[in-house]
């Protein structure tokens, strides 16, 4: 669903249903010893790509999300990503966070075919963000941690307001929002999306 | 949780969850003859109630939402109000309308302890809206059927850039946003929200 704006690459918005990444460890905890993560749906980002394997979220009141999507490849923490409004059907108080920045947040309980894995934090609901490479970065006159504004059009028009710039050479243009505020704005394939400096 | 503006009264926004308005006939079918809604709790706007009745929301594809909150008192149309997590999770196509403005729209059954009760049409999004005395749209400059702007600080900032303006000699100012909208700015009664002319 490209876009066009004044921009070295046309802006693609997506939306991120909630889903977590793995350790090594416990990809191995959760579906037995030597287990790896095998591609369902490549992503936009490089390299990155929707498991075919998924796992069953236990909440603080034993309420529980079940076929929660795992993304390849493996990182080095563990980390679920939820929209506030499974937050709030499963009890968590998961803080707004960027992607890696878990430290103080919620812990949980992650179910497979083969037990169970205790993360002890990493429940966060992830910052709206844009993924950059240096020079789109460089052509809107951001940087790495930097917030920018995204204006959906249409007939549920929004302002985010707070899109968090992140940059690296191998990033490709791309917004990641998640299901709540792509529900919010209503964005279709064909709804008119704009990055503004804020 | 008010909220200072300059204006005539201060800033209460709401998040309405899914609910529904129902005619004396309606409330007949599925909760016996003669039958009547209950106030539970009083709401903000004058006369208006949560209802202790509730009933089942069946969707097109036989999913169900069950506790579905009924909104006193009666009205002249049958009109459910969703949000768009909600009418995906059973499979609506409701589109985004002012309240009472519901032709075209799909329909649903409904399921109470006396039966059922068929809507022919009447699922809708509700446009987020804020309920105005004439004096505070003379204030603002707006009058009804306008559009005004909502911005919503705090970690996940948000402009809602379409709110409608309804205009009442019975209301009192309060805006409505429904719960995908409120997840997405994370509203909480401390969030510092602003109504701002188009």
């Amino acid at each position: 669903m490209p876009h066009a704006v004044r921009a070295p690459n046309p802006l693609l918005v997506n939306i991120s249903a909630r889903h977590c990444h793995l350790t090594p460890q416990a990809v191995e905890a959760l579906f037995g010893k030597g287990a790896k993560l095998t591609p369902l749906k490549w992503l936009y980002q490089k390299d990155q790509f929707a498991a075919k394997e998924t796992v069953t979220l236990i909440g603080p009141r034993s309420r529980v999300i079940s076929n929660l999507r795992i993304l390849g490849p493996c990182r080095t923490l563990n980390q679920v990503e939820l929209a506030l409004t499974d937050s709030i059907a499963l009890g968590f108080e998961a803080p707004i966070r960027f992607s890696g920045n878990i430290p103080g947040t919620p812990g949980c309980m992650l179910m497979g075919p083969n037990g169970f894995f205790e993360m002890p934090e990493g429940v966060i609901r992830a910052a709206p963000h844009v993924h950059m490479h240096p020079d789109a970065a460089a052509f809107h006159g951001v940087k790495a941690g930097d917030f920018m504004r995204l204006r959906v059009g249409g007939p549920c028009a929004t302002t985010f307001d707070r899109l968090l710039v992140r940059v690296d050479p191998e990033f490709k243009l791309e917004v990641h929002i998640d299901t709540d505020e792509g529900n919010a704005c209503a964005l279709r394939p064909d709804t008119p999306v704009e990055l503004l400096k804020q």
